[in-house]
């Protein structure tokens, strides 16, 4: 029987008679048909009463943990959850109604650990000069105001929240759990814990259910965290014949090809710029953020904004277009550099393409920005076209390339295709899928059977380190091109 | 392997190489063997330094909790655990040292709830009157000052004690636990829980280490508590062949005949007096206690005292010895009454035959005490008489008696059969075994492969209520009698 991370149960259990003197617990075990019932020590406290005034109709919250399930309230009326994405920049979260299966309210904060360092390695060299709790009490209490938001806009209470499952990578689960991360930045880059996690809510601090279970993905090494795992177990391509390629750009960018029986993970830094994070006029995808641009051969820019809002900046999806247009109405040449006929001015003392201005800001691109995109979409192409070459077999082999992250929502294929990003091939082939850290962690909170799904993914993973590789290093230069020096390679 | 519930290894483990990126806790579940370690988050925050500053060299504490291994501690040089029986009157309890299979410090102290009533319908009516919170606080109080107490006798502090499995009557239980007790006492009889619960410590608030293990006993219902289930496995009478009784006298007597196959458990108010409980004169078996007595025709008085201290009163021992001297001179009858030869005094209007005296006390027994104690032998020989007879077989069919609790240490065998007692078999077929409750969750402690014995036990345990039994109500009143009025029956 499919059940859910964790769930609430109508139960008619049969009232005690001298035939029947099985104790209070015994009785809710054996109607759920669990043997390995392990109760609170609150719920036990309040079962008793709670049984005879409801008259043996009580409606308890279980919670899946490790191989046992919990009993953490003998009855309730509502049964909530929680989704998380941390990432380095970005915390999504669901708020799941475990008893409606309809669409959850999403929400999207800043990491507020922000504050002590932009990428991993700040933040852990943070931690390495005492500041891990710092970087853990941000966290938290960030996490704990945004819940608070989260259940007043939804008119619930955090009490009602009985489960958390929480997808990142292997720094920010660390540092989300105050573990020492201050080994992961060294040879041999030993994290502190690899095996998914259970935790309560009393040990991770957090402003939910105080019995509430706290599950954290596993991850497979310092560079291959919990959301990949997560984002592999959205995709399913863990149970395909054929291998299915996964590509997740966020802060990094990591390249997954696998099928049911291996899976190989290459990652590198290669995101913030397919992000939108490098650009001066850069922005995450939110209300403002242009995300589709055309330019004509005249040099006038339409643009989009999301919600149709006066331009704040560029995201991911609308720099993939910006440089594919200035390449393409010749603005740009192969290596990047503006062109003579190039519409630019001097901002900062560099030449600037400018997309939109007001009064507030002038959004636009310069050549060190490309040069920085550019090395980004050489550094997943080449990820991509290096470890499919190991496996020794061709893009044209893949059954189908999906397309998360930054990149996953509203990129233009033709685009990407265009400056050598992604490979050329029929466009069925493409599928985004948008947040899959996030999406696995709202599958597992909706079907615990996928923690087996998940122990077995953590055991076929293999990782591939991409900066250090020979092969990649080779193929890199002439990925940095538009579109490729080989564009024999795209496919 | 035989593993404690909870113990400390020695690990020397590899050192992180290129070629063994495992993380820090997966390197010490892989030398565990253990494939469901489940870290305390306090373990996993400080096992990255430790490991590191010990060179790979730790002695992590490890304790069994349901079926998974907990990482406790990353690195200890000590390792202790308590083993604690918890009756109605008594609490006793050994520090176990873990790491030295040698003999443990043992303390006793009475019950603190006492003071909310002698016995256990007292005590749940005072829970029933809003008094749960008081009577789990006043003995969780009592607990931890006496903890307090045992750690500075052996010199380590309450941190290093890393589990505590108790073992105790079902009432007793749930008050350690602040459960609810109110249905206990009302037809059909129905506890909170049966099963065995493993806690840590702060659900439990006891003043150990703050992520120790909590082990309490299961129960097969309200009437055969924990201390049943531990005694019958310090017996190992469930793994016998051939029919083996355990007779427990504490404030309650418990009869258990059972084999590897089948246990039957036959319980009703008997204890007390055998205690030495209801005599004015009664006393538990400490120094002071006058534990044997001979009484010559003349009436002369020869008695010893534990600690050959000055006497403070009888304890169970010295008032069968008692009341066997006073029937074998003659001076009472076979209904106990005093004889006109016995050399009594009277004391509060009562005659009373004096044992001893000093400026301080007088101790005797009157004929009030010696009915009750005659039926507190009656109760405790007909429950043993009618679960005998109602398995078909007879005295004679029992390979073996443990005799534990109150009769366990001393008692005069010659004396227990002259008053009818226990039956007339050889000397050889009687095992005195003391708090066998106590001994159970002390071989727990060492030996968790014994959780399973425990639930075998747990499983295949019936209940035979002998207040309300009508083959019981028939034989009492013969039993009653010195040693009884069919004397057939005592084999």
């Amino acid at each position: 029987m499919k059940r859910p991370l964790v769930f609430s149960l109508d139960l008619e259990l049969p009232e005690p008679t001298e035939d029947d003197k099985r104790a209070d617990l015994e009785r809710v075990a054996d109607a759920l048909g669990a043997d390995s019932l392990v109760p609170t020590i609150s719920a036990l406290r309040t079962l008793p009463d709670i049984l005879r005034k409801k008259g043996f109709r009580i409606s308890p919250v279980f919670s899946i943990h490790y191989d046992s399930t919990r009993l953490i309230e003998a009855s309730t009326g509502s049964c909530f959850a929680l989704a998380v994405d941390i990432g380095t920049t970005n915390i999504v979260f669901e708020l799941v109604n475990m008893k409606d299966p309809g669409p959850s309210l999403r929400f999207q904060f800043k990491n507020p650990q922000i504050k002590y360092g932009e990428d991993l390695l700040s933040r852990i060299q943070h931690c390495m000069q005492g500041g891990l709790k710092e970087l853990r009490d941000s966290i938290i209490a960030g996490l704990n105001e945004e819940i608070k938001r989260a259940v007043r806009q939804a008119g619930i209470s955090t009490k009602e929240i009985y489960a958390a499952v929480f997808s990142a990578n292997t720094v920010m689960s660390h540092l989300l759990l105050g573990l020492d991360v201050s080994h992961i930045p060294v040879s041999p880059y030993i994290p502190v814990v690899s095996r998914a996690l259970f935790f309560t809510t009393s040990e991770v601090e957090l402003d939910i259910h105080p019995d509430a279970t706290v599950y954290v993905f596993p991850n497979a090494g310092s560079y291959v965290g919990g959301d990949i795992i997560s984002g592999i177990l959205a995709t399913g391509l863990h149970r395909k014949e054929s291998p299915q390629v996964l590509i997740d750009v966020g802060t990094n960018a990591e390249i997954v090809i696998g099928t049911k029986d291996w899976i190989l993970v290459g990652a590198g830094a290669a995101g913030p710029a397919l992000e939108g994070g490098i650009l001066s006029s850069g922005t995450v995808a939110k209300e403002g953020a242009i995300y589709r641009i055309e330019i004509d051969g005249s040099g006038d820019v339409k643009y989009k904004t999301i919600g149709d809002s006066s331009p704040l900046g560029i995201c991911g999806s609308g720099v993939i277009d910006l440089v594919a247009e200035l390449y393409r109405v010749g603005f740009i040449d192969q290596r990047g550099r503006f062109t003579e006929s190039a519409p630019t001015v001097k901002i900062d003392g560099e030449k600037t393409f400018v997309v939109a201005k007001n009064e507030k800001v002038v959004i636009g691109i310069n050549e060190r920005e490309i040069e920085n995109f550019l090395r980004s979409k050489a550094a997943m192409f080449t990820s991509l076209y290096v470890l499919t070459q190991s496996l020794g077999i061709g893009f044209n082999d893949i059954e189908r390339f999906y397309i998360a992250g930054a990149l996953g929502s509203g990129v233009n294929l033709k685009n990407a295709q265009l400056l050598g990003m992604l490979p050329r091939l029929p466009e069925d082939r493409f599928q985004p899928i948008g947040n899959s850290s996030l999406m696995g962690a709202g599958m597992l909170l909706r079907d615990a059977s996928l923690l087996d799904e998940i122990a077995y993914i953590h055991s076929i993973i293999t990782y591939r380190e991409m900066n250090t590789d020979n092969e990649f290093m080779k193929e890199f230069p002439s990925a940095r091109f538009i579109p490729h020096t080989n564009p024999e390679r795209l496919g």
